[in-house]
């Protein structure tokens, strides 16, 4: 059955292996996220590589975000083509064939109310290969590109580091005049998965001194930092007590997954629901242990294999590794009972982004995974956008 | 710029993250499959959820295969509609609604010259309700399912154990004249990783040594078994050696990947070659690391991560986790060189059958990475095919 002819059907009716989304979880999720940032006063602009969905993205913009960020110049096209207009790929972008795309999508966006592309850079040939392709795309200045300059504050992958660096990248970047300093791009992604808060408090600590200092350093040489984006779902209260991000670019918390439910919680932050499953059902039984239907072709595993969400009066069950198209199940609880052949089993993923990039879909279903109905199908319109 | 463009461009025009195949090596790697179940008069079904691509399964069917594996229905479903005549899904389906459209492809396919669809069961209930649906779907018995009793062999997943449990599932196919006891599906999953040839030939000769059991048991019972089908890259000349298995299911043979490649090679087996390549490009450097727009939305890792593929004059590099959408590159050779910002590294991926999943399009190049031609773009059709 093709996934849109599924609404209005039950729960039982959705063929497995499927992500459901839990909707009633997944718009407090959003609720409680944008409260916090309207409490806080800070902006919201969430990293729709998580969900790569525009229906999602709009969602989170009428609950008060800015915009969104994406990775690849891709998941910006497919956003953009389905009708978000306020995208920042948070991202470096070098070869001047995507280039070429980014200036192209640069012009499209800011025809639109509120349309606007922001890009990352980490390099003076960056800059240089970007303002190049501009001057070619956007040769009357009129659209301009906002850019941000990637310092690394211990991520340890992308970005200058703190300092001097980042201060020769604003200079190169005040060159040409089809280039915007918008500002600082500082996001500590190792950070999120810290178990203690305590651990994330001191990190993100060390990462808004970084940013400090960096500013201060751009100050100096004349410039104004105008604003400072980051921060994620594991860490984002901290960020917005420093005083000195002013964006935040957590993702995650909408659906939520194993890995950050495996976070101590943190009193600062509002608490978040799964709302992102893997439908699956038993079709193998033998003593010790059943077979379900999902592997890691319908799950990433990058972060851990998914745990098993047993409902009321489901056996509690360990999910181990049984390939790409099969899931082991194994008794976890007092008892040693397992699922009868054609049961449903429900999976909470490791990492929410990746296994969304698993499915053409995600089915939205209303009043709970027992009873519910499904209301909604989510395209996933940035699936496979990987350049 | 859309791949299908790109056939007639050169190596250099391929836009990054994608899956570039070496037809050469891909070509090569089919010959020598093909002459070896040729040379030894077994049937070879290959397991097309490795490339999950009709025109690749067509081109193994003119080398002398007898059709392919999948290991879900929509994966027959999307070969079948891409050409493919010849199906074995070689896993346990069990939810009504699908084997409903197993009866239904089994229909479509017989009316194929060459067509057939093949199923494996496990279980008393599973024959029963495929049965029941086929009742249905096919009420003038004119064309008729072929059923693989599996049986666990070592893999710890699906399959009845070895002995009894098969004869009576045997028993139970004869009571429907809808299906046909086709024979055994005894395939040893773990073994095709274990690294020493000792160890793969000890765990395969066991894996026989079952077979041979089961099989007497059926024959005692008064029954043939027509087939013994299993087998992968790993161990097949085992298989073979053994004279019980009639069919080999190797699928990666065609395009290797590291984890294969970690094999200690078995003289009884030909050499296969990589032919499965992610080309990448670097985004970003700086003392100590280079980072590649690569990470593992472009690759799978459950078999771990991918190797770099250094041309002559490239740096050996060692490719480290730099999540969804990078990867980290740090020195591997005497000197400490690192890439340029721009320039292009290869991987090797770890595990191609996830890999290939992950891809709409793979970019068939002749001539080798270095200088080579985009001859072809093979269509991934039964990418997300997960139901």
């Amino acid at each position: 059955m093709a996934n849109h002819r599924l609404v209005g059907l039950g729960v039982d009716d959705i063929d497995t292996p499927a992500i459901v989304v839990d909707l009633d979880a997944m718009e407090r999720n959003l609720t409680r996220m944008a409260a916090f940032a309207q409490r806080h006063g800070i902006r919201l602009r969430p990293h729709a590589k998580m969900h790569k969905s525009a229906v999602l993205a709009e969602l989170q913009v009428r609950g008060g975000a800015v915009g969104v960020c994406v990775q690849k110049t891709s998941e910006a096209e497919a956003l953009a083509a389905a009708g978000v207009n306020d995208i920042y790929i948070s991202n470096e972008v070098i070869a001047p064939a995507k280039l070429r795309r980014v200036a192209a999508l640069a012009r499209t966006l800011s025809l639109r109310e509120g349309g606007r592309l922001a890009l990352a850079v980490d390099s003076v040939q960056g800059i240089q290969r970007l303002a190049e392709v501009l001057a070619g795309v956007l040769p009357d200045a009129a659209a301009v590109l906002d850019v941000f300059v990637e310092i690394d504050v211990g991520q340890g992958r992308c970005g200058v580091p703190p300092g001097d660096k980042a201060v020769a990248l604003v200079q190169e970047i005040q060159l040409y005049p089809a280039l915007r300093f918008a500002g600082l791009q500082a996001y500590h992604g190792r950070a999120q998965h810290l178990r203690s808060p305590a651990q994330r408090r001191e990190v993100i600590a060390r990462a808004v001194a970084d940013v400090v200092t960096t500013r201060e350093l751009i100050e100096a040489a004349g410039f104004t930092v105008p604003l400072v984006t980051g921060a994620g779902t594991g860490t984002f209260a901290q960020e917005t007590a420093s005083g000195v991000y002013g964006e935040l670019q957590a993702g995650s918390y909408l659906f939520m997954d194993a890995d950050y439910a495996s976070n101590e919680p943190d009193a600062a932050q509002p608490v978040f629901e799964h709302a992102l499953f893997i439908k699956s059902q038993v079709v193998s039984v033998r003593a010790g242990h059943a077979v379900c239907d999902a592997g890691h072709k319908s799950h990433a595993i990058d972060s851990g294999l998914p745990r098993v969400h047993a409902l009321e009066g489901q056996p509690d069950l360990e999910y181990a590794n049984g390939g790409d198209e099969h899931g082991l199940l194994r008794p976890a609880g007092v008892d040693d009972s397992l699922p009868m052949l054609g049961d449903t089993v429900w999976l909470i993923p490791g990492h929410c982004d990746p296994t969304v990039n698993l499915h053409d879909t995600m089915i939205g279903v209303r009043g709970g995974l027992e009873a519910g109905i499904v209301e909604r199908v989510i395209r996933v319109d940035a699936r496979g956008a990987l350049t």
